[in-house]
């Protein structure tokens, strides 16, 4: 009886790359559901603007925080949680109620997501199911036109809210990596890549596959900060077969 | 003039899980080419059967060998150079004619494909463009309902093919891993889990998406082989938040 709770990836920016499955569910779901800032239009929302059901109720969930707080910052871990329960509670009112809700998600919803919190909250009682989506790196790799591994290559992806330290000790021997979520943790990903010795390799994305991509060597990158949508590539070796 | 050379992920093996745009291009290329087995109907052809444009010539790039053979197989090192020199020319002549080629990938062309290895041999020379897909371990982790990575968690995706010492190293100290190519080398795989203490959060999916897809903790997974299309998922540490 209880609506299904939907976890949709919709992608890396570009709404062309969400799946067919993502566009059917989104086009049908009676509320769509979707993490933002106050104030601000909401990044999935706007990728998925023109494949919504024009009938949803849009629900907002929107963060506490207008800036990034670091993850170990006190005031976050003391909000972060009530923001998500309350959340949720939103979201389980509509599934008691018969309604599905889709979950709109940048990327994979599994994949250094938001949703993953709602999901840990209603799995237990409600019917939920996840529609992969292409991720942030995917997109960024394919628009570098940079392969990333190739036969038995290892992939490190690591976030650049690491320490400099941790994040040499980890791209040590890798021989491809992704760093995510760069923005002003860039002098220290820069850093961290010159220690392992990978500083030469390494491409710079920014919003890769929407309309204001950037896409350079990240030795010519001189910004010192970097925008939310960021991430550094460093790809695999390029083994002539 | 010439014709655009385009690699198109179809992601893992729910059809629905193409992309919007995967799904315009291969309705509408000329020219299909997938690689196969001799004598088998090609995975990535038959993920893509309900969408592939019915007039277009379906071009089969078929492997010179007809069981895996270990990339540091010498009879493999000799062939397969040669057999990606012969499939770069079958696919050039086409886009000379001035026709377009789609090259279907099963998952995302530019992770560990062997599209890979056409593009780096037709991009100086033709128009190329790269299509995402949601990757095999994407669509696994979703149907294993085992979100990946949270917060700051690492993740390590490394093949099967590498030694069980390796293996293990790399895995020491990973929050989250992916180990592809499991087939034969799931007894190696099993001891470098153990050695690296991961065995018990360890998931086996086989032909995730698919339907014959089975999911099961890697401990209940009692046979010696597993098929070729198959993954051990170990998700990141479960964060209370
Ligand atoms: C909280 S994570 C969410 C990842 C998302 N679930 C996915 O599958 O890609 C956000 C980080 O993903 C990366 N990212 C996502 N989409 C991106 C894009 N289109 N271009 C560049 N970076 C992107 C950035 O590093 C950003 O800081
Ligand atoms: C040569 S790699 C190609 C990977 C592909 N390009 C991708 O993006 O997933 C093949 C390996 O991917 C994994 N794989 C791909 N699709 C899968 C699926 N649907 N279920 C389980 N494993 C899969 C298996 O480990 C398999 O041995």
């Amino acid at each position: 009886m209880g609506g299904t709770l939907y976890g949709v990836g919709i992608g890396p920016g570009d709404p062309e790359l969400m799946t067919l499955k993502a566009a059917r569910i989104i086009g049908a779901a009676p509320v769509i559901a979707f993490f933002c800032k106050a104030g601000r239009p909401g990044h999935a929302r706007q990728i998925a603007d023109g494949h919504l059901n024009p009938a949803a109720e849009l629900l907002r969930l929107e963060y506490p925080f207008t800036t990034e707080l670091s993850l170990e910052d006190p005031r976050y871990l003391a909000e972060i949680g009530l923001f998500y329960d309350a959340a949720a509670i939103q979201v389980g009112e509509r599934l008691i109620a018969g309604q599905d809700v889709a979950v709109i998600c940048e990327g994979d919803p599994f994949f250094y997501g938001s949703f993953m919190y709602l999901f840990d909250r209603l799995r237990q009682a409600h019917k939920t199911e996840v529609i992969p989506g292409i991720t942030g790196m995917g997109g960024c790799w394919t628009r570098a036109h940079a392969p990333i591994t190739h036969g038995d290559d290892v992939l490190t992806v690591l976030p650049g809210t690491l320490s400099a330290e941790a994040m040499a000790a980890r791209l040590a021997g890798a021989d491809a990596a992704v760093i995510m979520k760069v923005g002003r943790n860039l002098p220290k990903i820069r850093a961290a890549l010159a220690t392992a010795g990978l500083a030469e390799r390494a491409i710079y994305v920014e919003r890769g596959t929407m309309a204001e991509e950037r896409i350079m060597a990240l030795s010519e990158m001189t910004e010192a900060v970097a925008p939310y949508f960021a991430l550094v590539l460093v790809p695999g070796r390029q083994r002539a077969r």
